[in-house]
């Protein structure tokens, strides 16, 4: 029976429910403009600038000012933005499918300058943000912003946007830079966690040392805790594949469980709040080194592929999203009697951006550095840069946060959290796109130097990768032992 | 950022949502007791008995006992059924994969009696359930019903269940009965939305000629149409990725613009009112047999695998799903008082079901063994049982329309709606597992006869299979012209 019939069925009920009609017809366009998508990424690889992230947000954009003008300007979006979406559907496959292609080589060798980038960097931006906010908003009259809001826009504007950094750095390109931030980004997930639950719990305006121990106590533990459930869920699903022997009968069963496992992880992570970016990203890993040495042929080359499809998928969903919902007339009322301060809060975010994000890559860079004995194995300042600049794009998880601590029931009712709205989805916008658009050449011209610094040698920190992954080696029943 | 601070956001807003936390404790439990189904019915794979369908429905229950004990009988789903998860997010995925996997050889060549039975025999089962409903449900009381109603009940419980048919028959087994009862199923959607509209539009009391001529027009534009819609997708896929060349620069994109453009074709029949599933359906088999050729090696394996799992996972859900919702204590209150009025009614819906499905399978078997010329075509008479009894199995769709018909917002007002809501479900749970616990064993049992009729030899209807194939053809720039 098909969906027409239910709606038929409504009508002969005298209950025609409109929503659903209407719900059919957004997502038809949404499918279709996502096809458009990938068509037009398609024929855009080969471009200098673009990429496919701008391609979605850019035609998102346009899409809302069509719905806007054909509605006349009753709406602008065919979805209300919302968290759940984002959350439980789009996020997870993203982040699985980046730690069951990321480079583990390169990434566990780098380990502990991304944990120093992803802790300690995103503390630095955060305080940064936060206290240039304090400094700078106090004084403008933007309506009422007490403490909280300024942790709140501190947290916001530091959250690195992973998935931002998946579309504009390769992996094969560039390895070091791409391991850094993108390894950066998960681990800020953590911290943000940490950070939030700093501002509900502890007293901020007297921080004394038993303050700052628990804090970092707080973050050991979620961190160990989220990286030790996302392994178990990837020791667990290689166990069963390879004990009960699923390919047997199957490959789908194979695929189905390590889809379901990785999921279920997430979920599990979420539940117990730890950070469930973090455990599904770890699940990725292990679900890579281990499960899928246990399925079949078939299972292997489904899964590489699907997982990216999905994931792919699901990345372009997101920019389409957030560029159709960036218009939505609702959150611009507010703000449109003074376009002119709604702009200079923009740019001061923005600068402070860029501020707080330098404020720790160039200082930790240079730390950093500091345990590197081989030259090779340095970050040398243009990288730096890079790194400075690729990190500077924020994305859909900074607009969720933003509506999560400005609007209530997606309105805006504040003045101060209306500017608050509408300079976030500025800042994503101008960050995404024009950012976005400079990284791209920015990397071509320095990949020379890069290449250098790949060459392949005993590294200090390759040690502690081997000691990792021996660590979790034993385990597990995994068929061969070598570092893939 | 994860949920878990998207949750302690809320809670620092002091709007914490308690159903954001009972979601994702859901979430968790469903998608683990997927995975529990996925391991049993590995297991269970070599019983003679048991089918994975079965196993999810019997874990949905247990379940829902569970949860209803726990609860102390206050709730005993976690989900509430929904029309729309049913028909926009299950229902494509499984049909679609039945059109890509299907033997379209097989398919075409049995194509008039696929017509017939779902057509005819549709129509011929409707009536039957409708007037014995009629017949014998007047006299007893069990609160009013009008004539739309009784008609519902004939639509309702004619309709064949795809996926179940899915479940217990196995293509390489016997090929012939599953492309006949398969293909059954997927007219049979077609015909009730043209019944559906026959119910609302016509006026079935005085029929005469123009009505039926009418009714057989509105059949033909609607196969026609919707089989167009599914063709035109799947070439346009086909064309797309061969003309730009999709997959020189990622096989991600092939996979994703299959998988998108095969659900818009979905999405679009369901907007414009035709059978989406039929739609879905010839646009996975024209995919298959076109733009499954155009796609690089590895879309190949992908696709094959992916689709399979997505359509696996999508029935497990759906029966764990049904088992789940079987008990919900709000439906049974209203005839917790009559058990055994309940039971008289559910038990003659069965018999109905059983009757409706004789009186059409094997006066029409004989008609089209008259069109057979070689005595292996024809349908013997063994094979006229499993025809009947694999097609018996009512599911997901009988009680999606059933809540549709009978219940508003999902509560049963009336003692008349409340009965037919519990019988559907009783029949649904009965029928699965009951009729499919004895389908493997009687299809093992006449194999041999099967495997008889299947030597292969040009056949009446193989002529029209290459019609159709050669028309479709002509649309399509396809590499070889064999009928794979």
């Amino acid at each position: 029976m098909a969906f027409g019939l239910v709606a038929q069925q409504f009508v002969r009920l005298g209950i025609l429910s409109t929503s659903d009609h209407a719900s059919v017809v957004s997502i038809n366009l949404f499918v279709a403009l996502l096809c458009g998508c990938i068509v037009i990424g398609h024929l855009l690889e080969e471009s200098r600038w673009i990429n496919e992230s701008i391609t979605a947000l850019v035609i998102g954009v346009c899409t809302g000012v069509v719905i806007l003008l054909t509605t006349k300007g009753k709406s602008s979006h065919i979805f209300v933005f919302s968290e759940d979406l984002f959350f439980i559907y789009l996020l997870p496959p993203i982040i699985f499918n980046a730690g069951f292609q990321v480079k583990k080589k390169q990434f566990f060798r780098n380990f502990m300058t991304i944990m120093l980038f992803g802790a300690i960097g995103t503390l630095i931006s955060f305080f940064t943000i936060s206290l240039g906010a304090i400094a700078l908003f106090r004084k403008m009259d933007i309506g009422t912003l007490d403490i909280g809001d300024f942790l709140a826009i501190g947290a916001i504007f530091s959250a690195t946007d992973s998935v931002c950094t998946l579309q504009v750095l390769n992996q094969d390109e560039t390895p070091l830079l791409y391991s850094l931030v993108f390894g950066e980004g998960v681990v800020n997930d953590a911290t943000s966690v940490v950070l939030f639950n700093a501002i509900q719990n502890f007293d901020l305006v007297h921080i004394d040392a038993i303050i700052i121990l628990k804090f970092v106590g707080n973050f050991g533990y979620l961190f160990i805790s989220s990286t030790l459930l996302g392994a178990f869920g990837g020791l667990l699903s290689a166990y069963i594949i390879k004990k009960l022997y699923i390919g047997r009968h199957s490959t789908d069963r194979e695929v189905a469980l390590m889809i379901l496992m990785a999921y279920l992880s997430y979920m599990l992570a979420e539940l117990l709040n730890l950070s469930g970016i973090l455990t599904v990203f770890f699940c990725g890993i292990v679900m890579s080194h281990y499960t899928w040495h246990n399925v079949t042929e078939s299972s292997r080359v489904t899964t590489k592929h699907a997982f990216a499809t999905l994931s792919f998928i699901a990345e372009i969903f997101l920019f389409l999203y957030v560029g159709m919902d960036a218009l939505d007339i609702e959150k611009w009322r507010f703000v449109s009697d003074s376009p002119g301060k709604s702009l200079r809060v923009s740019s001061i975010l923005l600068g402070l951006v860029l501020v707080g994000r330098a404020a720790f890559v160039f200082p930790l860079s240079f730390l950093s550095n500091l345990t590197k004995k081989s030259r090779y194995e340095r970050i040398i300042f243009k990288q730096q840069v890079t790194i400075w600049w690729a990190g500077l794009m924020r994305g859909a998880v900074s607009i969720a946060l933003a509506y999560n601590q400005f609007t209530r029931s997606g309105h805006t009712q504040l003045r101060g959290n209306a500017f608050m709205i509408t300079s976030t989805i500025t800042v994503v916008l101008f960050s995404t796109v024009v950012f976005g658009l400079m990284t791209k050449p920015l990397i071509r011209d320095q990949k020379k130097k890069e290449e250098n610094s790949q060459v392949d040698h005993p590294a200090s920190e390759c040690s502690l990768a081997n000691q990792l992954i021996r660590f979790t080696t034993t385990g597990a029943k995994r068929p061969q032992l070598a570092v893939s």
